[in-house]
């Protein structure tokens, strides 16, 4: 067990050597000399550092390759990222190894509206939990995700439009000041795409979209790559999209967004109003129940043939579909991951989206995309709030 | 007079002092090693080399700074790129200097669907012209823009909708043959929007759209300084962006495409049924005298007030708004330049897209954003390309 926090990458072939490490598995120093195109002198100087940073460990001779042995190489083996993936009616937290592969997450439910300190008191004593259960002493690192736009440098959350309370709060300091690490902010579909990328289905994807559709609905943009995130780190908010002059008022105010049609709070709302004009007879039961219906409740209606549940998710559906087409003409990605609560509305749903995207976007565009779920749910969020920190120490800015 | 073709850069360094100096203008060794990061005798070995190349020239001893004098550099002054922006009703050819400033352009009337080598004739004579005029027996390289899709690697057009015989000529590779000098093909849009970047409004932008408004429209996309242009290719391919689920056919085919209500032959088609229905005596007039009328019609009739033509373009405008605004939510930019023939259309035009497009948008993401007119006009197309090429003559990618 590691008492002392390890140290960050030094240099940029350290920074290499890491990442190296992080996305491939354990390799030979011969191996990392080819990749890296430098001296082994050069690799064996810097993974020795590696090994007093306490980042890197020796794993024994590699297999040959005629002539000398080479020495093979993996990342410390007792490195943990903390991952805190937070919604707005519930949270993900983790704790990956050093390659991100998750060891341990619990779901612990939170209400966003509750502010940071309370929500925040929640995500550190489920991570303290889970680093115990773990005897973790020190992690790394930890990444965080919330569902709002995020002053990334700053590392705090800006004019959230569902989250009262959290507007200025130091979000990454307080959390850092806890846990005695590194620490990074960053919405929570951001996360959710490079968790994506990391591990999900978008792994050999560079330019791709990932659109998260839970209660709120939202987008991460990867290009070349990288995350994008605009000049004022909000892009990809495409929940607030006007998509018709009439319709519903959203929780930010304005008419006709995007996520006041296809989110899954407005799904419960209209699936509300359909039990109770009649419409159904099964959501009707369950709202008498339960006293309330949620966009599950829908999932589960639709499962057993509900009609009025299939209009709701395909007039969802269509919607998202009609703002994904637009995004298709203008950005031209590679692929589309659909991810969030709603993708639990299963396959009609998913089959709407496809079909007015693809029906309406420059067929150029559309040759070759594929729209899929997402391969990570919940965990997405944790290994993407774990590759951002890993990014971090790894790889600083300073170095690069 | 150079009689042979210059070289390109052959390494990473000359690549980079060349830049500098094409965008900054001449520079002392001394100056060139500072910014670069590397020893004067570096600076010294390879400003020889591209000496040798014909890239760039001595130009006398820069002002003291103590101690010995360093000698100034600069762009060999006889190099030139050749900039051929082509429109769907007529183009612009030019002639720039090595840091892209203009020494001679040409307008030549053409209509793109009179196919490849028709069009391309036209533009090859006009160059010719310009560079007789200038006394040049060798162009460094030439860029073309044309409005359509265009696949950059293969250097041709793919599927343009308004490009009949275009789909898979060989653009670049017969350009170059007949100019015999490095040639690279680009959609036109792509090529107003970094000749923007380059010598008008969007100089200091790093991340900005750039929305053409002419026959048709597209969006020129720059991330982090560089064009984006998707993974077919066709990214920033607006105007067929459906607006409406009713609304006119499109030249593509399909219904309610933007360009169907707010590019310069939409405007030019409801003018007309204006001014047969009665509505504007002075488009009637127009049309009877000239018997069609055109765009730039409708911004006569708004100069002299007429109530029709104002609706007509405040109409245009607001479409053109709606699909903006979901673009700046999505993308949050630093910067939206428009330019294209309908920007002639003045004030009122701005006015709406800019009112509708800050109206709908997240006020997080409009904050701090410029919506301005393009001060490239049509010149822009041609020091796109230029810019185009010289990247590719300075830092050609296999030194990068």
């Amino acid at each position: 067990m590691r008492h002392s926090l390890a140290g960050r990458a030094e240099s940029a072939i350290q920074a290499r050597l890491l990442t190296r490490l992080r996305d491939e598995g354990p390799l030979s120093k011969a191996q990392l000399a080819d990749r890296l195109q430098v001296s082994r002198t050069t690799v064996a100087a810097e993974v020795g550092r590696l090994l007093e940073l306490g980042l890197a460990q020796e794993a024994g001779p590699a297999a040959s390759r005629g002539g000398r042995r080479s020495t093979m190489v993996d990342l410390a083996e007792d490195i943990r990222f903390v991952g805190i993936a937070i919604g707005a009616t519930g949270m993900t937290v983790g704790v990956t190894d050093g390659r991100l592969a998750t060891l341990a997450t619990r779901q612990l439910g939170c209400d966003i509206r509750q502010g940071p300190e309370e929500v925040l008191g929640i995500a550190l004593a489920g991570v303290r939990e889970v680093l115990d259960e773990l005897g973790v002493e020190q992690p790394a690192g930890a990444g965080i995700g919330v569902p709002g736009p995020v002053d990334f440098d700053r590392g705090m959350s800006v004019t959230p439009p569902i989250m009262p309370g959290w507007d200025g709060y130091p979000v990454r300091d307080a959390v850092s000041r806890e846990l005695g690490c590194p620490v990074l902010l960053d919405n929570d579909v951001n996360l959710l795409a490079i968790g994506e990328q990391h591990s999900g289905v978008a792994r050999r994807a560079r330019d791709f979209l990932f659109v998260k559709i839970g209660t709120g609905i939202g987008c991460g943009i990867v290009i070349d790559g990288e995350l994008y995130r605009g000049v004022d780190g909000c892009a990809g908010d495409i929940g607030h999209i006007r998509v018709s002059d009439e319709g519903p008022t959203c929780a930010c105010g304005n008419i006709g967004c995007l996520e006041a049609y296809a989110g899954g709070a407005a799904l419960a709302r209209d699936a509300t109003v359909a039990a109770r004009a009649g419409e159904s007879p099964f959501l009707a039961e369950v709202l008498e129940a339960n006293g309330v219906l949620t966009a599950a409740d829908v999932g589960l209606a639709v499962q057993r043939g509900d009609a009025s549940a299939v209009q709701l998710i395909r007039g969802g559906g269509s919607r998202v579909g009609q703002v994904l087409a637009t995004l298709v003409s203008f950005f031209n990605p590679g692929m589309i991951v659909i991810g969030g609560g709603v993708t639990g509305l299963g396959h009609p749903f998913l089959a709407e989206i496809r079909g007015v995207t693809y029906g309406r976007s420059l067929s150029l565009a559309t040759g070759s995309l594929p729209i899929v779920l997402s391969e990570m749910g919940d965990e997405g969020g944790v290994v993407g709030a774990a590759r951002l920190i890993s990014d971090s120490v790894y790889a600083p800015e300073s170095v690069n």
